[in-house]
């Protein structure tokens, strides 16, 4: 058994690494953590979460010495935010555990990317280097040997599972920039309160337009530029990407149909739908699954991509890298 | 035109209130005020509610010297914290302002109540004493005569027009409590930032069971216990009451349809939808009706009462109020 | 591994037990059936459930042979029509299946229930008396030998589990009956095309009033009359049940407590909250359990109940007696 | 008074029409029609839409003899199914009733065009040729003369205001087609049952890629090529679109910024938000408004619009085109 530690476990992606990790029959949940000065602390997780009543009622602990927690870890999940995760996984890093960051910290290796959309200096340079992205179907066997994973972002997630095969065969005529629209449920802006979430105020409309940090790191591990917008849904969980795109000359659906299932025909958390589909987001809410459709006319192509934010997004494709890091079976603790 | 000013002008029922105002042809908008430290003050109210842009575009003014906006006004609308509306209602009384108060300070004339249910001591037992309570179809004579009308909150409003014809007309046995289950959208909750009224928190549930302030203002006002069970629902806006009682002796489904369609027939805004009928939410929305269906069973009814929360349950029957005490068509400003 | 079948597998209630008994390991699933004219037969489950896709993608049998389609089964779930479950659910028997039957075709041993409240007359009284009403945490030596499971509906699952433990304890006055009143998510309509599940048609209303066929399902097993009034919410699944009683004479809130805590103590389905909390939908949504809480003030008690109807309120709750009747684990495909 | 007649008045547009036909000042309503066959005839349609109950209570007729009809009416607002639609107008206008028509049947001049996207052969083109298309804030000056407003599309309404102030100015490259992603509430399928609107059903995905009518009728209007995609979202009413299009060389922010409020400098329907901003739902729903956002950055410009599909994207823009007809301030019934 695996002495798993979860850090940042009070929000909602906490809650679901938990449920997992839980779940996990390889894995031992040894601590649940929040940061030092948290209001949460000392709060058994389940009276945050309601539904972990009965599974798991460990109380959240504040995070104090994060060398003493290190070496009582073999794996750390961190669910945190952005410069906190830069800030200690060397620490974790250091003793030794095997480190999945749910957080942006590791995902782009550019000093500038960090000043500029997180507002941080970055200080580890090396581990950035060494972070290998866990977009888990395209980099599994950099995952398998890494220290520290980068688990994707939500947005780049949807975004990237329908657009990777495409790019990378070279079907897209990449001089016009494939248009990403994306809508997300509320839960991707975390557990907290603030006018922006709150219950009233939340009707779809669009959000960092031409200024969010998903789009440089879809651009950055796509290879091309890309134009992004997301929005804000009024519904819990899942993401729906639509992805407009100009096909290379003479691109045919058939190549499209073939590309996007021989890219996932072993890979079972990603779902090719077919040409003339479309995906539908209640297809994946609290799934691993990822959907994807595509529709071709002329020259141009049509894509949509579903995941569920707060697991293929975020949980469980967080664990689908700890089951490829240490060769569990790919559906363990996910489905 | 009668000068009228709205204070707690930026929540939701501040923005009806504007809303109708700005459309009574026989009232003019004069002033929009916030409190004093408030966050919002200056910004124009539609900035915070887009439903408002290019109709009413005015700053919330923060509000220091009430004596000085009250000789500017002729009509005063408070939609105001309790204490609030306490603290500054004699001052525009005093100086002949016809006052409106939404909140609870003036609805109850009881000394404790406010002490136990709303955490301050009462200070104006005079103005207690002689404030008018705004059911509108019930007080009309009242309220016409009125300087003082303390609206009813919403949940009351609701729970009392389905049960006050059958109070009165002595056919219900009160010895078996009324049960009232009610649920009202989160918009009840007012504007602002809290974990209960995050998108991601809200489903339903009871809360205030046994506690609720509304409790002792429905009894005190049909004169009997009951026992009332709020809930927050998955909704913005609306209140749908369920009320189960036990029927005096002998007493028949005719009965009850006399009674309640007597008590409104020449009342547009309460709509009774006959024996056999149920209320329902969507019906209500949006506007100032409140909808009434009923079914009895042996000794037993149920009775169902949906209004908008925001408007009957708040801003339109305050606007109702007006109405009656200047003499307007009852439906001025409202459908 | 046992051979299992799962009939009127189109539906919400069939998609989950499809889910469930791929997951399980003890049982296979060895066929998936509709009614012989359906218009889904021949289609993989998967798309109609999109998110079985990849996990079951079997295609729907229309049902023809039900006596061929018995011998090859060991267990046979019913998620069909309440007529259709009393046809042929003893051709089932017959041939040794053991059958789990979801519908309301063998829950109540009285033959005028089945006319009044079901519109048809009852043809195998013998089976109707050797059924086991499968509310798991109460019946389970008799499930453990039953041949025939009739689980319970969804609101009398909320229901009794809430009230079971007082009324078996004495501790209410039932002279007074307690009042029931209950919200559904829309799944609870099954899956059809109907105006009244039609998404801008949905919002909060009772229906069924005085006239539900649940009540009577919760007076027979609890043994005493409730007044029951369902409700459709605006939400997809889910049900939270709002009880309201009379204590019996000098009963305390430390007594309820104790009554529901003891009964509850090694289920693991049902979660006691504690005095002062109230059941919140959320937390059982997409779960197995039921969650209860409760309040007393003076001779009353109001208890909140809350499940999943399509889980705790059908499938995994016949998933949980498949486990007690063959001897698996009871988290067992459920957690 | 103007003597108005709605047809198609049981769905979702039609209750609003007869809403606002019922408020207006210079209307008086003065018959509701519905297919002869319609399971809805004779059924006040108060029953159908609660919202109206006591303000109009109307029985809906069954439409028998189209010209007894025309020959009492001044206006005719067709709410009905675009064939309908075209096979009623002639007869209408032959009586000299002023006729809007809110269906698809006279949008577009080109025979192909119903024969491909509405599935009918158009037989009167004369007509056609004379019909004005209803884009209130763009073609008063002929609305104002029409005997035929041939009312626009939903999607068109909120794509093209947003679209039409950029490409009328030469602002856009349309080399690169501009590409509208749109997402509306589900009464713009209609007040129907069906599995599609089916609550449990409804999450939001694209349907219609490259193959939805709208786009034709939006291409037509506007003079170029665009790329629609529409969606269903989970909620009941509104339209936001997401336009992203290439500018012209050197073409800035302020361009933009100065072609868009110019454009609606005095039509109070359109508020352009300002650069930066975003058109949100909530501020439009229920509402006359179409809210218009927008950002720019390198050579890339990116358009939020937002409308009520049922009043501006159909109910209102009718009345709007009536107002405008008849000389009626613009606002009338609307606001």
């Amino acid at each position: 058994m695996l002495k798993t530690v979860i850090v940042g476990a009070s929000g909602y992606t906490g809650a679901e690494l938990t449920k997992m990790v839980h779940l996990h029959p390889e894995l031992e949940l040894s601590g649940l953590y929040v940061s030092e000065n948290s209001a949460d602390a000392l709060t058994p997780i389940s009276d945050l979460h309601g539904t972990l009543k009965g599974l798991v009622d460990l109380p959240l602990q504040p995070l104090k010495d994060v060398a003493a927690v290190a070496k009582g870890a073999d794996i750390v999940l961190l669910a945190t935010a952005h410069e906190v995760s830069h800030n200690i996984a060397p620490t974790f890093l250091a003793e030794g555990c095997k480190v999945f960051d749910l957080s942006g910290a590791f995902r782009v290796q550019s000093d500038s990317f960090y000043t500029h959309y997180y507002g941080f200096a970055h200080q580890y340079g090396e581990w950035l280097e060494k972070a290998v992205y866990g977009l888990a179907e395209w980099n599994d066997a950099a995952i398998a040997q890494a220290d520290l994973v980068a688990v994707p972002g939500c947005y780049p997630t949807a975004s990237q599972l329908a657009l990777k095969p495409l790019v990378d065969a070279g079907l897209l005529d990449l001089n016009q920039w494939p248009v990403i629209n994306a809508v997300s449920g509320v839960s991707g802006a975390g557990r907290k309160a603030s006018m922006i979430n709150s219950f009233c105020e939340v009707s779809l409309h669009a959000y960092g337009v031409f200024t969010h940090r998903h789009q440089p790191e879809i651009a950055a591990h796509l290879g091309c530029d890309v134009i992004f917008t997301p929005h804000l849904g009024n519904f819990k969980r899942g993401i729906l990407a639509t992805i407009t795109a100009k096909l290379a000359d003479g691109v045919s659906v058939e190549q499209i149909t073939e590309a996007l299932t021989t890219a996932y025909a072993d890979k079972p958390f990603v779902r090719p739908l077919g040409a003339g589909q479309s995906a539908k987001l209640q297809s994946v809410q609290n799934t691993g699954f990822c959907d994807i459709g595509w529709a071709v006319k002329g020259q141009h192509i049509i894509l949509t991509s579903a995941i569920d934010n707060l697991l293929k997004g975020a949980a469980s494709q967080a664990m689908q890298c700890v089951n490829i890091r240490f060769g569990f079976p790919v559906l363990t603790a996910i489905v």
